[in-house]
This record gives structure tokens, C-alpha cells and sequence, in this order.
């Protein structure tokens, strides 16, 4: 179904997937999730998982078709549920020791023509019931990764103006391109830039800045850091010890917010699509880390009940920085999917924070971890703040301030 | 990927398998598994079961390319893994009142190039670890249903002298025929159909048989029956109330033989396609209800290994008559797939015993349903006995014999 597709191009993005983003160990289970229309990458990783000497490779598919008719004919009461025991099987997966990889690019816009409340409770339901499987990996217990496939519906939304199966293709060579797999060696590529990553991963957890100073056009933002954040980037080992690469791509370096100490007010720089909506122009005022006024251009509404589902959902639990230079900003497309449009800029997160971005956080309890700062919620939505016009401030524990960003570059 | 089936037979089946077949309740959540070349099928059921008031439509699709992926490059330890936490889950599932939907319809020759050795270790290691998942469907506590889709590696084994697509749409066609979807409506058939395998279950039960006598070419066979044993046949209710189908097509009606009282010789009377080998020319003599000796002219070596996997596997646990005029024996094709070519003959199956052809063996624990005579193992595997040369008495309690069949058809 997808033969217009490059195949030696999925088979390296499966085979680096496996070896340097999920690093997948001998006698290791192996969880995928995808679309279906992602069918010819799960095939692909599954062989090189096996290669590597996976226990079992264990692929769970989603099918637009049926996403829909659920939206189309399904009783009311269906858009509260959601399969508790199948989230429970996977956190017990995950306990015992499996790894997990996720396949992105679904049709961004699937849900666009639905009923807008219902895809908010439906979306509930999931995270409410998803967190024995989500706890795993926001607390890096074990090895994960997320790739992405450019499935057709996706690929006609970033390229709408080329028919659909060049639009497939161009957006595999975009995500070849950004996933670093070129040339003779991309396992090597990788190792590269995780160096380059870690060069400022370290030299900001050596400031240990007591806030980030936002500054740029509809952005004077004061961001406090939580306690004991740490700065993270690249690969880095998850609690089994094993040393695995989450996203692929990546250009960012990020760590945990202060959830009660960020004020004033930000823009964002980017549209955000969320569950069929392109929300655009957004505009927030945080005081003591809630957002209190927020507007957009477009997509308002459903923005205002992404604030609202929880406490959490209104705060932020991410902070990341990438060079307004990076590949992925400097492409110029927007690619309607978070995996690539967070790695393009800047970026804050509204929600759940990452254990692992607080010192000691994974053996710290939700009580312990609020006391940090490190936010608690059922989501977690990335968006786009940078651009070649921001500033950013490192401001020191004694007040002092250094340039961390100036014009979305890197000032150290 | 299948436009050249028509799509309105495709609909026709999925609205009898949610209405008739699984009889799928308001509010009830419907687990499919299926291949992926069954996702034409499984979107139309997501759809009517939708309709029929569905709280979550759950598919879980295995793909050939992957599971051959497994064969072709894991290490050996693979082969004796299974996902208990996925098996345990669907039990808790079905326990919490999910019904159940299996599409069948595999290539049956999928893994005929692959060591018979690992195929069977694999087998076993989920026959083991899906005994939650298997306990709800044998003890009859919900309600399920399987049908069949002609997927392309399926058709091309029935159909061997016409293109895939025209075998497609010729077993598409037999599917149809033998699920009696054809005229006004599709739901009285199965009414009218199940009353009449009624009538032969009533008589029989009233019979109240010890043993059947088969006696016919190769075969001379005294089969007792459990004690308390049920006939059974068409819909039925389950445990939980709900009135289904199981199968469709379903043409049998069957009960539980007796494991230790089986005493004779039996020979085969068509291939039994098992796990991608062909077994020709089964013969197998009884005694005390076990098979002692066991030859076969193809596929000998995998057969014997079938009746090894435990001491329930050389022993039967389900009886069934199917008269040799039956439309899908009529139609004289071997379908390479139990759900068809178990309905075109009077069978035996190796293996478990389902708990509801033994009066209250739903509430009996294992020792209580033994000394019943009803088997238990980790298989279930039917083959065929019956044909146009078998005669079929009844033996009474007081030794008297009443003829049940003569050449192959009811004599009552
Ligand atoms: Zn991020
Ligand atoms: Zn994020
Ligand atoms: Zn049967
Ligand atoms: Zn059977």
C-alpha cells in the first residue's frame, strides 16, 4: 500500500528506531503502538527487533475507520469509557520489563468534524484509564522511543499543494532528514549530536538558574524552575539502566518548570493542533503558575477545555529549548504534529511533569514532587514559544542575569 | 485493498455476526481479534456495533509479515514467550462483561515453511498463558461469535486455479452462502435455521444415549458420552444471559464424549489443515478413551507432537453431528479452516471439552467435570469422521440400539 515509499529509507528509519532510540535488549518484550496506516514501519521494526533479540514484538493498531464510526453512531455513554484493562496490562508490561515504542503520524484532523465535547471526554477517559501505562514512561522506568510514519493523511495536511503520494514521500524525506539518518553511519550521527546536546545540558544544570526570563514580541514571561530540576537532552539511560534515545528526532533540552512561580505573559509562535483543531495565536497570562486569561484567534474554545481538565492542565510541566537554527525550524514546515513542530522552537508544556526532570523524582511521591514544583495532570500539550525574535534570561539564585538565548540562538 | 468484494456482502456479514451472532448488548464492549486482511470486515462490525449501542469496539489485528518476522529472525527463547499480562486482561474483560468477536480467515499455510518445532512451542506457550482469556469463552460465561473473511493468502489455498482476486470474491461468495445471508432477511434464516437444528438436540437429549457406535470405512468406533452430557446446537444463551451465535456458519450439534470411555478405531475423512501442515489420512485406534496408536500418510510427525502437548490432548472433548447433506458439505470444498470444514462433516475434537455440554459443568472445578468424563487441555482441535459411508447408532442405557445416522444422514 505504500510502494511509492522509499523502502531502504523505512528500513533504517526501523533499524536506528530499534538500536539507537528504544535500544532494545536481548530477551526484551517489545510494545508498539501505531496507526495502521503506519503498517510498513511496524513491519520493518518488528524485524529488526527480533534481530536484536526481542523477546516479543507485541504491535497494537489504531484504525481511522473505526475511530470514526465510533464518533458516528456510538451511544452517548460510549465517549466515557475506555478499556481500563488493557492500560492495566500494559503498566504490568512495562513493570515487568518490556520496552515501548509509539509510531506517530496519524491524520492530524481526524476528529476535526466531530463533536468537540465528545473527543474531549473520549480523550479523558483515555488518560484517566491510561495511567498505569503512562506512569512507566513519564517516570523513564523503561527503554521508549517514538518514530514517525508518514501516513497519507498526514502527508496531504504538511504538503497539501502535491498530490498525496508525493506528499507521502516528501514527508519521508523530511523525517529522514530530521531523524539524522543520512549518510554512512547514523548510529554515529546520533552519538554526535547527543554530545552536542549535552554540552548545554550541562552547562545549564551548572547554573542551576532559579527562573528563565522570557522576552520577545506578546512575551514578557518570568518561568521559575523547580527544585532540583534537572536539564536534560539526547539519550540518557531510564531507570533499567538502559541508555535509550525517547524521541527521534530531538533538538531540545528541557527540564522541569516551577508550577506555582511562573508569571506574566507569553505567545506562542506557532499554530497548535490538537485533536483536530488548529489553535492559533495564543495568548496567556500566568500568575503563580496558572494560566489566568488565555486567547486565541482560532480554536479559542477548545483551548479554554484543554485548560480545564484538571488543576494540572492549566499549569505547566515542561520547559525546552531549541535554537531557532535547528534543521526542523529552519525546513520551514509546519508539520501539524508535536514529535517535529516542539523540535522547531522553544517550547513550554501544559501538564504532567517528567520524573526524571527533579533530582531523586522517580522515588518521590505526588506530594513530594508538587512541593518541587513538578505539576500533576492527565495531560500533557506542548507549544510553541520561540522565534528568532526572543530572548532568554538565565536569572541566578543571587539575582543575577545571564544570556541563555538571544534571537532563538544559543548565547553561551 | 479489497474493492473487488463487494462491499455490500462485506456489510451484510457484519451486521448478522454483531445482531446474530454475538448479539452484542447495549453498553457491552466488543474485543475482536483478527488478521489484517480481515480490516474491511472488522470496520463494518465496529460500525453495526456501533449501532447496536457498543460501549467500545476493541480490535486487536495480528499481521502476517510481522509474525513471520518472529520466525525468520528471533532468538529461540522467543518461542516459549507469550503475553500473559494481554491474556489476562481479556479474561478481566470478559469478566467485567466485554462480548467477544473472532475473524478467522489466516492464510492456513502461513507458517508451512517454518520449524514445526517453534510453531508448536509458540502454540503452547499461548495456550498457557491465554487461559484466562480462553476460560470465559469455553465456560460460555459471555457471548461471542466467529465468522470468516476471505482474505487473499485464505482464497488462494481454496481456490488455487483462479487469480487471488476472483478466488477472493468465490470464497467471499461461499462465506455468504454457507452463512446463509442470502434473501430478505438474514436474521429469520438463523431463526428458522436454529429451530431446526433444535429438533435433532431435543430428540437426542431425550435419548439420553451411553455411547454412539460409528461404523463405516476404517471405522469402528464405540463412543461414550459424559455423564450428564448436553447436546447442543444454533443459538444458545450464556452465562450471562445474552442468546448467540457462536459460529457462523454453525450446521452441528454436539456434546461432551466421555475422555476415558472411547474404545476402537476411527479414520479420518478429510485433511486436517493444523498450524500450516496438511495431516492426510488420519487413523487412530482408542482405548479407555485414549489414543494409542495414531497413523497418518502426510503431516504423521505433527500430528503425533498435537497429541503430546498433555495428557488431555490424545483424548476427545466434543462430540458432533453434521449431516452429510449439509450445504457446506454439499458444496464440496475443502476450506482448510475448522470453522467451515467442521461444518461439513460429523466430527471429533482432541482436547478441552466445553464446560456447558456437562449438566452445571459451568459451576463444576476441574476434578468434579473429570470424573464426569469431560477432558481437559490447553488444545482444541476438530477433525472430520463423517461422510456419506458412516453409520451412526445410539447405544441406551439398557443396551438397546437406535440408529442416529445411515450414510451420513439423520435417521430420525
Ligand atoms: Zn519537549
Ligand atoms: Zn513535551
Ligand atoms: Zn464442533
Ligand atoms: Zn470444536
Amino acid at each position: 500500500m505504500s510502494s511509492h515509499l522509499d523502502p531502504e529509507k523505512i528500513d533504517r528509519l526501523a533499524e536506528v528506531a530499534v538500536r539507537t532510540g528504544v535500544n532494545l535488549q536481548k530477551g526484551q518484550d517489545l510494545i508498539i503502538t501505531a496507526n495502521m496506516s503506519a503498517l510498513p514501519l511496524v513491519q520493518r521494526i518488528a524485524v529488526h527487533a527480533y534481530k536484536a533479540g526481542a523477546g516479543l514484538v507485541l504491535p497494537f493498531f489504531t484504525d481511522d475507520a473505526i475511530t470514526l464510526a465510533r464518533y458516528e453512531n456510538a451511544d452517548d455513554a460510549s465517549f466515557d469509557r475506555a478499556a481500563d484493562w488493557f492500560y492495566e496490562g500494559l503498566g504490568k508490561a512495562y513493570k515487568g520489563g518490556a520496552a515501548r515504542m509509539a509510531i506517530t503520524g496519524d491524520d492530524p484532523m481526524l476528529l476535526a468534524d466531530q463533536d468537540a465535547g465528545k473527543v474531549a471526554r473520549a480523550s479523558k477517559a483515555v488518560s484517566i484509564a491510561g495511567k498505569p501505562a503512562m506512569g512507566p514512561i513519564v517516570g523513564f522506568e523503561v527503554n521508549w522511543n517514538i518514530v514517525a510514519f508518514p501516513g497519507a493523511a498526514w502527508a496531504a495536511r504538511v504538503f497539501p499543494d502535491v498530490p498525496v503520494q508525493e506528499a507521502q514521500s516528501k514527508l519521508l524525506d523530511a523525517i529522514y532528514d530530521a531523524s539524522r539518518l543520512d549518510g554512512a553511519d547514523p548510529v554515529q550521527n546520533w552519538a554526535d549530536h547527543t554530545a552536542e546536546l549535552k554540552t548545554h545540558v550541562k552547562w545549564l544544570n551548572a547554573q542551576n538558574f532559579e527562573a528563565l526570563q522570557y522576552t520577545g514580541p506578546g512575551t514578557d514571561l518570568r518561568l521559575g524552575l523547580a527544585e532540583g530540576h534537572i536539564w536534560k537532552g539526547g539519550a540518557s539511560p531510564a531507570l533499567n539502566g538502559v541508555v535509550c534515545q525517547p524521541n527521534i528526532p530531538t533538538e531540545e533540552v528541557f527540564t522541569c518548570p516551577h508550577a506555582y512561580k511562573v508569571d506574566g505573559t507569553v505567545s506562542a509562535t506557532k499554530p497548535l493542533a490538537y485533536q483536530g483543531t488548529v489553535i492559533r495565536d495564543i495568548s496567556v497570562r500566568f500568575e503563580a503558575g496558572k494560566i489566568v486569561d488565555a486567547t486565541a484567534s482560532a480554536g479559542e474554545a477548545v483551548f479554554r477545555d484543554l485548560l480545564g481538565v484538571d488543576d494540572g492542565s492549566s499549569r505547566i510541566g515542561e520547559v525546552a529549548l531549541v535554537p531557532h537554527s535547528s534543521p526542523i525550524s529552519q525546513s520551514g514546515t509546519l508539520f501539524y504534529n508535536t514529535l517535529f513542530d516542539e523540535n522547531a522552537s522553544c517550547h513550554i508544556a501544559l501538564g504532567q511533569s517528567y520524573a526524571d526532570t527533579v533530582a531523586g523524582g522517580s522515588e518521590l511521591g505526588e506530594d513530594e514532587l508538587k512541593q518541587k514544583g513538578a505539576n500533576q495532570s492527565l495531560i500533557h500539550v506542548d507549544w510553541m514559544i520561540g522565534s528568532g525574535d526572543v530572548d532568554i534570561d538565565g536569572i541566578t539564585r543571587t539575582g543575577d542575569i545571564v544570556p541563555v538565548m538571544r534571537k532563538g540562538e544559543w548565547a553561551f
